[in-house]
């Protein structure tokens, strides 16, 4: 089981993607970038759902718990509009919240528009698997994964999960030499 | 009723402005910053009252429940002292918190001085309405009010509020291009 | 009792150490850099601990409420890691939670190391004392102690502690001016 790919939940929450009103582009987003920094043998397991709490707890959930996932990332639902709340169920899920991924996130958004103080967005630990909201726009998807990406290799080490290793010329991991 | 102008609380919670100790200066200080930026009609609704959690509840509910405003802001009681309770009262009454109203308040306001660490000023939405924490010293106001008002407008219409303009010589308010 | 010297707690909260796997370096190195930075004559109270929330909890309230420390230093399980449970026990004891320690120690940290988002690092209040966590690792702890230092002794004031004064060719205490 050990020589399986790693397993990456990409969860797309989103009304209108959902409903066919429109198609999916943060989901796609996230998998491109994904496949141009990571090295390691990995499948991507992609849903795309609506902003009901329950419905991305229960995903959540199942990508962690039952799927294996290592890393999971949402992208959408992180504003302040009422329909808005992925940071809601992200938060019910996890055990352990990391308050620095929203910190960073917000921070290198901040340099492009002064609305990225109204993102939500956050990164927890559920068991063995991080997960990692990040915002709908394609462009702002790319901005939040460079910001954070060198660290989770080293965060999903730290929980339990698999090795993880990037290309070093697309983005390097990051990892303290052992005291 | 959409032709009235628009509604902004502004609430100085301060036990020894309301006691009359000394002269309220915080609130003057945000209605002064707002009639410069803003270009939309606006009226203000200004109160203060003591540190106590109950009655700013109260407040910030009737605020934004009944008088129909669209942003409230406080300013005083956000520090680590025992009467600072500000920040409790406008989490206790707010469907969201955005973390990066306070994180951004803190980096502009750290620039001048090494204690915004101790400043707990948060900002979270009630029903329609934005309700944002200021800290209670004019000058900081000022600098907070600089830091995240460009994002305000953008969050009022996110939430279902009325369109707020600002005189673009003196803040832009940023509104992303639709998708 | 006026005239005693000032107590400071410093907390090592770690498995290894605590079962004599290896020695206590975090304790030490805040000890050493409080030695450098405080003019006022204090007496640190040190204790070494497994990664147990409630045997921390149990040390931080002894240490605030029995043995009257006005500033209570952690080092080490901040992190993301299961038997990580330091920021958990100091919010479980806390009155308040200081978010802008946190975010000023992870922003000098992450110029250092990517990594630095991990950390879950909090302050908070607890009656007349301030807990602050430190991370594990000595060099990581006097970056972090030099951000936020300099606020410390005015929140001690605030919280109704004693006066701190600090070697200000070291590091200098900032008190902001009587309004």
């Amino acid at each position: 089981m050990t020589t399986d790919p790693i397993r990456i939940g990409i969860v797309t929450v989103s009304d209108r993607a959902s409903s066919g009103v429109y198609q999916d582009q943060g989901g796609p987003a996230i998998r491109a970038a994904l496949e141009k920094i990571l090295a390691t043998p990995w499948e991507a397991l992609c849903c795309v759902i609506p902003d009901e709490q329950p419905e991305v707890e229960a995903t959540l959930k199942d990508l962690c718990d039952m799927q294996g996932c290592c890393l999971v990332v949402t992208t959408g639902g992180t504003g302040p509009a009422p329909r808005d709340i992925t940071p809601e169920a992200t938060s019910a899920v996890c055990d352990k919240i990391l308050d620095g991924f929203g910190e960073q996130m917000r921070a290198v958004s901040l340099k492009v528009v002064p609305t990225a103080i109204l993102s939500r967005q956050i990164a927890g630990i559920r068991g063995k698997t991080l997960i990692i909201n990040l915002p709908g726009k394609p462009s702002s998807i790319n901005d939040c994964l460079q910001a954070v990406l060198p660290a989770v290799p080293y965060c999903i080490d730290l929980i339990g999960g698999p090795y993880l290793e990037t290309h070093p010329e697309i983005l390097t991991a990051f990892r303290p030499k052992k005291q």
